[in-house]
Parts: C-alpha cells; structure tokens; sequence
C-alpha cells in the first residue's frame, strides 16, 4: 500500500531464511483485515509497505533451530509473531512478546503475498491438524479466521469472562463483531444482543447466537438495549468498531459492575472514564490487541470437529492480482470478510 | 460544611424513623474521609451540606419493616446504604443498589454527627459481632475502617484481582493505599510496591506488607518500579489517589496483560486509554465506588480474630466539636486519618 486507497501487487524477491528460527510458509489462503482498512483511508502516501496478517499456508523451508514444524506442514499463522517462552507469552499475552512483532515492517513481510518470512516460527506457527488436500474451502476459511478474527473476537468475550447466563452487548456487525457473538455464544451467554443495521450481516450474527438485534444507534439504541435488559443493562460488552461512538455506547448499555471488553483498534486516544462514564458504577474497561496463539491449539480442534464454523464471514474470494478490489469491496461494504487466493 | 474550608458544627433536630425499612444509629465513632477533602478544597460557598459516611454505632430504634437488627446492636454501616437483595446488590455491586444511595443528601444526614438515620437497615448494617464495652479502642478503630477506607483499599485489590506471586503496585500512601497494601498482603501478593514519599506513612506501609517503597514520581518514579520489575512492570497497579498524574503513573508501570485498579475517585473524566497507554498491551482498567457491604461480612471476622488491624490508619482523634481542625490536619497533611468521636 502506497497510500490511502493506494494498493499495488509488485513482484519482490521471495522470502528467505534470515535468523535460524526463521520459516518461510507458502500462503495458501489469506485476507483483508478490517484494521486494513485505516491505512486504505487515511495513509498518507509515500513509500510502499506490505500488507496482510492473517494467514494459512504451507511450511515450504526452516532455519536450522526450529523444531515444531517442517518443510510440507500446513500450518496456521497468527497475525503477530511470538516466541511462545518468554514472561508475557507465558502469561498469554503473545501480542506483547520480547521477541515477538508485527508483520509488514522491520523487514518482515505481509501476509497478501505469495510467501512470507515467519520469524519466530517455533513460538509462532500452530499446525492445521490435517493435511492441506483433506481440507475444503470451508474449512480452510474457518481455518484462516484462527489468524486474526475470529479469535480476536474470542479474545473479546474471554476478557469479558463471558459467563453462562449472562447477557452480552455486542457492539458492530463486522467480522469481528460476528466473531464475537459466536464466541460468546461459545462460552454460554444466555441472551446476546447485536448492535448492527446491516441485515445480511446481523442475519448471520443470528445464526452465531444472537438472540436479538438492535439496528438504531446512539440515544435509540441505548433506550433498544435498556428495554431489552429490563432496564439493568448488559453484563458485558464487546466492542468490535474502535471509533467513539462505539466506545459511548458501550459505557451507556452496560450494567454496574459490568465489562467493556474492546478488540476494535481504538482510534482515539482519550475518552471518558470517570465517575460518570465507568468510575460510578464499577464498569471494567479491558480487551486489547488479541494474543490468538494463547487461544489457537484449543480453537483448532473446536473448527476440525465441526463445532464452530467461523468461516463463514468470508463472502468474497479474490485472487492476489485482485487485492486492490478485494480492499474496495470491504471498503464500500459491499463485502464482510474477503479472502485472497494467491 | 457551607463551602472550601468552611465547617460549622450546628444543633439539628435529631433523626427520626420516617421509613418502615429505617434504622436511627448512635455514632460511636466517625471519621474524615480523604475524598470528604476535594470539597473541603473546592466547593462553592452555599447551602449547608451534612458530612460523613464512615461510623460504627449503636443502633437506637428501627422502623415497623427492620427485622435484623435491633435497639442496642452494635453495629458498622457501609458508607453507602442498599437493600442487599436487589439484582445489582446479589451481584455484589452494592454502591449501584436499586433502592440505594449516599449519605448527606436527599434528606439523610452525615456520618459527623451524634445520631444517623440509616435507610434500608435489614440490607445496610452489619452487626459488629461483639459487645461496645468489650471493644477497645483499637478494635473499634479496626471496625470503623470497614465502613469504607480499609475495604476501599480491598475493593482495589479484590477488583485487580490480586493473586498470590504477583508483583502489585501501590500508587499513594494516603489511608486508602495503605489499606490496599494490607490487602494486596492478604491476598498473597509476593511483591508489593508501595509510591508514596511520606516517611510515616510509607512506614506504616511496610507493616502491612509493602516490601518495596518507591518516594520518586513522574519519570523517575517509573523508572525505579520498573528497575525493581526487572524491566516488565506490575501485574496489577493499585490507584488509590484520583489524580491524573497518578493515573498516567499507574499505565506507565502496568506490565502488558495486567490491571489498573482504581478507588481514588477520579477528579478528571477523560483519560489515555488508547493503543499508546491501554489497548495495545492489553491493560485492563477496573475499580470504581466500593461496594463494601459486598465484603464486611468476612472482613468483620478478620478484624475480630486480629488477622488484620487496618486501624493503624488512624492517628488523631477529635471530638465532635473540633472536626473542623480534623479537616484542616488531614488537608495539611499532618494527619494521615482523623478519626472523630462524638
């Protein structure tokens, strides 16, 4: 991406092994993030940088210390890279590793490509659980959701500590607001509102375990959920958009002593947090960047046994030459998740 | 109190039983509470308003509908009154009570006075679980703190969800972050770092657990918790000031994944909670009005059995008549926690 709106299919050298824990992994299937989607608005133009985090794919050569996976392996990648030994990884959070980072810079490419460099590759890559030519398109794409979204939305609901019986707000219907309705529905929410207007979305949010759908926003939607919780609010929220609006109608819904648990990258920096919004009513403020890995060998054999299908916000498939539309199409809403098939 | 710095002691007519559910308590002992101190600071000149919410006493006569405690009991009052059976109550949320509310306004008194009416008694007081004459002057102080400042202090550590072999630090050496240190002790924290620069009460802080103290602020206080955290931070941060310099503190020594738990009532509204301070690394920010009803059961029987003697906190008594010179020494910093008695 050059830029904003600004995308490009180059041809580059291929990926090579740098460091001895390197892999390079032959991307089978990969997609657009809704996070790319800021970059595709806002970038200002200028040098180029590779994109795409989220990804499947074929272990195609290893540096001489890597142990866990070998050349042939299909493999899942989570959308950061971590060693999976040091304090924070072992305290889950993957995403803050000391030797982990982000693709698509320091030298590390994007996941919208033929291949990729995986650093890291012990810590970082999880094996599918089945070879490449058993799987079918649907379960490559429930597959490549343990990359990013869906557990992303995953990482939403379990920082929420989404209980059974509880009632859960969540607010967007995006892939990853979809994403988080089924995993709260995973984790035994009794009653789960979809914040969204989107029908074909907010249809298949039902289909994931939403019990009710609220399309107003702002003071409507507010007043929506209050009815629909007798007036006490939610348990949790989960809050899969990361603009302020989201944010306001988070603390607005939900009930004393409750949870905003957030995975849609913030764009704002400061917000209320005081007596009045959180404060006052003991509201939990949590979620972030989602450590996947921490959650990806569990989620692995939950999709292989057919118990979630998270697959199934992909709507479009593009090839790689086609990236640029597959950007304009979830840029315009006219797709919810597209996957690119190099 | 008619204002900043303004305290008036006045005859008032006695309380009386106007609600069937009312108990009328005789104060034994109250106190001067740190956030009693903002509008000590601040408050516009006007209307009288009745102070205090901390007491223990003996309750003097209860309405037709009172049923657990009666004429003679010794008893502690929460600092907020609830019913303790509706829904934000039995999900121990108590401060956010559906029939609940605040001492001082609405036609309840303060905490500083000779006598209180206590609306919902059944669901508010709790029975000190011993005779006022058998008490001592040092129990009754340990008793007193779990009307509010040493279960605030629990509440942080409860909220940040304190586990044994965690790393905790402590921002303030008020009576509330002393408190927070004996509990973060409680719950089994291995290491506790307690910021705070007053010799006294860092001291005292030591007693109840701390076994680090940190006097530096701003960057060079961040830099010392961090050297002591081998360079990861805290697992959970207790803030227990309100401030906004102490807030900035606390996410700047937080490790990835961990907890920001607040009880010093914010005097700002917006804050960084963004990719920068909170999102990024997975922080979670918690905490908010005590709900310490939720918890003075148990901590009744810790006090009683001399587990803990959050009394300590005190160190000047005055009477009834001399509370405003209880203001001025906890304004001016030569007391730490005045306690009054009638």
């Amino acid at each position: 991406m050059y830029g904003a709106g600004d995308v490009r299919v180059e041809e580059v050298p291929d990926p090579t092994i740098v460091e001895p824990t390197d892999a390079v992994v032959r991307v089978v299937r990969a997609c657009v993030c809704g996070s790319d989607l800021h970059p595709y608005r806002s970038m200002p133009a200028g040098r180029g940088r590779p994109m795409g985090h989220e990804m499947i794919g074929v272990v195609d050569a290893v540096g001489g210390d890597v142990t866990t996976v070998a050349p042939g392996d299909f493999v899942i990648a989570p959308f950061t890279y971590s060693d999976n030994t040091c304090t924070f990884c072992r305290e889950g959070v993957h995403t803050s590793c000391k030797h982990g980072g982000y693709y698509g810079s320091n030298g590390v490419g994007g996941a919208q490509a033929e291949a990729m460099r995986i650093p890291q590759a012990d810590g970082t890559l999880v094996k599918a659980g089945i070879a490449l030519e058993d799987a079918d398109d649907a379960l490559l794409a429930s597959l490549l959701t343990l990359s990013d979204v869906y557990l992303t939305g995953y990482h939403a609901a379990h920082m929420g500590r989404v209980r059974p019986g509880q009632i859960v707000t969540v607010v967007g219907d995006g892939a990853v607001g979809l994403s988080a309705v089924l995993a709260a529905h995973e984790l035994g929410a009794e009653r789960i509102i979809l914040m969204g207007r989107h029908l074909a979305r907010t249809d298949l949010g039902r289909e994931f375990g939403a019990t009710d759908v609220v399309a107003e926003r702002g003071d409507e939607g507010v007043a929506r959920v209050m009815d629909l919780t007798d007036g006490e609010g939610a348990h949790v929220v989960l809050e899969a958009v990361g603009h302020m609006p989201a944010y306001e109608q988070s603390y607005r819904v939900v009930r004393p002593g409750g949870v905003i648990s957030r995975v849609g990258v913030p764009q704002y920096e400061e917000a209320p947090v005081g007596f009045p919004s959180l404060f006052g009513q003991n509201v939990t403020l949590t979620g972030g960047v989602a450590p996947v890995r921490a959650y990806l060998d569990d989620a692995v054999g939950r999709v292989l046994s057919g118990a979630i299908n998270p697959g199934r916000v992909f709507d479009r498939t593009v090839t790689l030459d086609d990236v640029a539309e597959g950007y304009r199409l979830m840029d315009s809403r006219e797709a919810l998740k597209v996957m690119v098939k190099p």
